[in-house]
């Protein structure tokens, strides 16, 4: 379980390259953080990096439809590296409502860190992309907000809401987060309540 | 560890996005699909799911200066595409090569059914996109394959070569192997070739 430091230092390559593969090593640690939702055969918990993947994936498919406006290519970056910074911060449940407001000045940190190990211009570039992502204005980010949100519930949905059980997650409480759907991107919202109702009335969300 | 069916036939969408639902649902299982390599923690294998989370990623950061001219929505697609046949396939290593040619059939099945799930224009289209990818024969193709097998080399170099040793992969195997990384995209090939030939020189690839 020893991470491994590897030896980029003495790899012939050009600076440039070294810093773009310290990059894409450090940030494989995503595969590392667990989130609180378990792979749909409940084996284990989900990770973060399968998490983006699979928002990645919902976006190619729900923007057809949904969002055609957007620009795909700039909506499904900011789904790969948005998490990144739980490499240093950690995942934080979007059930732990005030832990989520107290680590945002820790994850720019991390964001800052982290991007910043890349060449300047492309690290300023990215490090841009994660702050709009995170400020939710463009189109692109707000879209991309949506599916971020809109994905956990789908799969607590889908695994007969063990995550909402753990945590004693009421219907009242999974409206409240949810309606950031809505806010983000109006076409996704009654997809959202309808997940939402649906699992009320099969008693997976308590009253 | 049951896989829980989801009662998407209950659940009031409209048929277009109860097919979207169970596309995305059915690919989820990619997280259940483990690879050769395992996290740079060692912890466990790194699942199907992540690996295409990495190559998005990959993708996004070696596009600027090896590929400006692809489109990087057609190659991101690709890439979070290209394995979802394997839940029901299954991943067969790059190290099993007779096992690779015999599996392109039941890929290509795999295929249909899957993205026959979404809605008709929907999963054609990906299906479409699957397929160029696979043949490689488009620009957009190429790049993604270059990095479908640049990702994987780094990952065992920055691993000590764990998955190397355990197969006993020889240098020229891995030679002949990575050598597709240079047909498929040739500014990367140099980079290939420096990984391997400073694993071999560490002693992590036999001679």
């Amino acid at each position: 379980m020893t991470p491994v430091t590897p030896p980029l230092d003495a790899l012939p390559v050009p600076d440039h390259t070294r810093r773009q593969f310290d990059f894409l090593l450090e940030s494989h640690r995503l595969t590392g953080i667990t989130r609180v939702n378990r792979l749909l055969d409940g084996s284990r918990g989900e990770s973060s990096a399968e998490h983006s993947w699979h928002l990645a994936l919902m976006a190619v498919v729900l923007a057809a439809d949904h969002a055609p406006e957007v620009d795909l290519s700039r909506v499904v970056t900011m789904l790969v590296i948005h998490d990144i910074v739980e490499v240093e911060a950690g995942d934080v449940p979007i059930y732990d409502e005030q832990l989520r407001l107290d680590i945002v000045a820790a994850e720019e940190h991390a964001a800052a860190r982290l991007f910043g190990r890349l060449p300047a211009p492309q690290g300023g570039h990215l490090l841009l992309l994660w702050h709009e992502f995170e400020d939710a204005r463009t189109d692109d980010a707000r879209f991309a907000r949506a599916i971020d949100r809109l994905q956990p519930l789908l799969l607590h949905w889908a695994s007969d809401g063990a995550a909402w059980a753990e945590r004693g997650v009421t219907v009242t409480q999974e409206r409240r987060i949810m309606s950031a759907i809505d806010q983000f991107w109006p076409s996704l919202g009654p997809l959202a309540d309808t997940l939402i109702a649906d699992a009320h009335r099969r008693g997976l969300l308590a009253d």
